[in-house]
């Protein structure tokens, strides 16, 4: 069966519940939304309201994610999650997170109204702490939900010096039960999420809705380039050991090298601090961080050695020295490729072409892939804008998502007993 | 008649006299002494006493600049110039602009003590304002020295909130007496200057002393390139304007285009900054700065060309913008021929090899051009380190640059009548 979808109208209903959602903050000039704080409380007691009127049941587990439960084929069957976070940066936008709660209550809402009884269940989850706001963890909600919280966690202190712990029975929570919120991988499908881009591919791709390859792996590095100072008007240019010039040519080395692979590998080298710094001092030091991400660790690694072999020779032709040290490291987690399959085939079933592409931001799913297979369905939004009080994705573009969620819920068969939905992750 | 010289002896007494000078400062713990104050009383009045030991009338000008006069064939024959600064940059070295004025006195006295009677006079000038520590004015005493003091000085204000008119009087001086501190440039021959290198050539070159050719031109630039903001994990390679890597690219073409010149141009990058900053984001605005210098204006023009020719076409290419702008500008002031080709000969009949070379830093050379021809001898410094109190040359290098202005004074012939010293400055 096909359910019967108003995109406009689904789009409209999206975008006032984002409104109203967004309204929820901790300042009155922009949005601020953390985790455990009264503003989580009100954003989760709407959360609960809506998919309690959509008609599902609802709960909350001990990190205070809200769970809508909707089990046609009874408690036992295999769950599909479906879910995104309603915690926010500061200055946040409206559409990061809360987008993909919203776009999954509604197609939840559609679903059950046209009457669909599938062999499976689904879980709307909205969880409160993915962007690591507040206190020095993020994911934390949906790790605890993946069987992978981190008790140590429970330890991090928010900028007021208030503990995770303390903030999580401020909020009513008892951390003992932080366990019982891990469901039984046995019992779950896959996990699936819409949310914003927040890059420019779509638009500049002109098709509302991608479906993400991967969620890319990122390594971080601190380059220490040292050279010699001298005096800018008394040292001839054969005789320089100038480290900003050294370190130029490894700027330009990480771009070639980004550019090059043919897994969609980004680089940036975003913060550069030289010594002494003075006009007319030749630079004696430089320190710059390189971010680079891509959907294949293999790519990744294989950048990551050849921009050290690439910074040692040109260290080695200026007389430098160079010193390459990674601080942050985290691994590509593989979107599954039935369920990008599906997701696609929901697109096109809309009149759309699904945009494949990776994700160079970090989400929910990292931490799901610890339970289950997932899947992610990415919106267009403005200018790949987000983090940022100008983040935007139109109504009609939402309407297409949730058009897309119905789409694969009711197409969604369960794999033949005896087989395995998540399979070889390849 | 050739002046009998022990190198030795006298590299010995300029070391002990630098040592006597290098203690006068404003702080026991590093040498800091700044023009008309106590320290530079006690460093005026110190000259003073050697000039006079050294068989030197003195007499103190209106901008506290000592001279000392040695007239062996009257009051009305022309004059030669020898001097340097006594001030000193905060935490500086000990041998910037003192070693010029003591080793000027040190071959006075050898040359009198020698019974040498030339046709000229000699003046000895130990200059108090060079490096603009104090004020934001730089050159103010060889400035009233060749005429071109500028009456809008005065109002200059140190970090103290007192102006320069207000320390002059506390100093014992007159700003009316200014005009009167101007030589004649009809009774001046030339000036000569001796100072430490502050760069590494000679040491390279294996040479105590240099000739300098030209006291090079500079410009300084500050380029500020804009791109877009991005998250540096979402936005292609191929969708990215960086500002950083155009500014990456820009500094190489700068180096690029000071190597290729055939003038020993230097052009150093000495300040970046990178908007916003942030690991994770692409830089949208990086500012930077030049410093270019030549002992060719015409040749440091065309680089500014060059540059922004290049520079546009960069930012042109990765969808940049680029505004260049020129904060500061020195023309070059060349060495008088005559003068480097007897400077070369004195130093040739030392036994050394004179090696030509320009230099990058400024001198109170570039305001006395404005009366005569002027010269320059460098004397090797280690490390080419200044402005720093491991500044250092050693006895002997120093007793070498007393021999050279020996050698000069006593082999130096006034011109013939009807004939120009200065000549054509070409």
């Amino acid at each position: 069966m096909s359910t019967a979808l108003d995109i406009e109208a689904l789009g409209a209903r999206a975008a006032s519940m984002i409104d109203a959602l967004g309204s929820i903050s901790a300042s009155p000039e922009h949005l601020t939304r953390l985790f455990l704080t009264p503003e989580h409380r009100r954003a989760a007691d709407l959360m609960a309201g809506w998919m309690h009127d959509a008609g599902m049941a609802v709960t909350e587990d001990a990190l205070g994610t809200v769970r809508g439960h909707w089990h046609p084929a009874g408690e036992a069957a295999p769950r599909l999650l479906i879910g995104s976070h309603i915690d926010t940066v500061e200055n946040a936008g409206r559409y990061d997170g809360c987008m993909g709660v919203v776009v999954a209550i509604l197609a939840l809402e559609a679903a059950i109204r046209s009457g669909l009884r599938p062999a499976y269940g689904i879980d709307v989850l909205a969880f409160g702490d993915e962007e690591g706001s507040r206190f020095p963890t993020t994911l934390s909600s949906s790790s605890a939900v993946a069987g992978v919280f981190q008790p140590s966690m429970l330890a991090a202190e928010d900028a007021q010096g208030i503990s995770f712990e303390q903030a999580l029975r401020a909020y009513g929570k008892d951390p003992a039960e932080i366990p019982a919120a891990a469901y039984d991988p046995n019992g779950v499908i896959a996990y699936l999420e819409a949310h914003i881009e927040q890059g420019p591919v779509l638009e500049v791709e002109d098709e509302p809705l991608g479906v993400v390859s991967a969620i890319a792996g990122a390594s971080r590095l601190s380059v220490t380039v040292t050279g010699e100072a001298g005096h800018a008007g008394t040292v001839p240019m054969r005789l320089r050991h100038d480290a900003l010039l050294g370190a130029a040519e490894m700027a330009l080395a990480v771009e070639r090298i980004a550019k090059a692979d043919r897994h969609g590998m980004v680089a940036t080298v975003g913060r550069v601090h030289v010594d002494p710094g003075a006009v007319n001092v030749i630079p004696s030091r430089v320190v710059f961080t390189i971010d680079l991400r891509s959907p294949s660790d293999l790519s990744r690694r294989d950048a990551l050695t050849r921009f050290e072999r690439e910074a040692h020779k040109i260290a080695d032709h200026r007389g430098l020295g160079v010193v390459i040290s990674a601080f942050h490291e985290v691994a590509t987690v593989p979107c599954y490729r039935d369920l990008q399959m599906r997701l696609g085939n929901a697109v096109a079933s809309l009149g759309h072409r699904a945009v494949t592409l990776p994700s160079g931001a970090g989400h929910d799913g990292q931490a799901m892939s610890h339970l289950c297979p997932i899947g992610m369905l990415f919106v267009r939004c403005r200018g790949g804008v987000s983090h940022n009080p100008a983040e935007y994705a139109s109504p009609s573009d939402m309407g297409l998502a949730v058009g897309a969620l119905v789409r694969f819920i009711e197409r969604f068969e369960l794999p033949q007993r005896g087989g395995d939905a998540r399979g070889a992750q390849t």
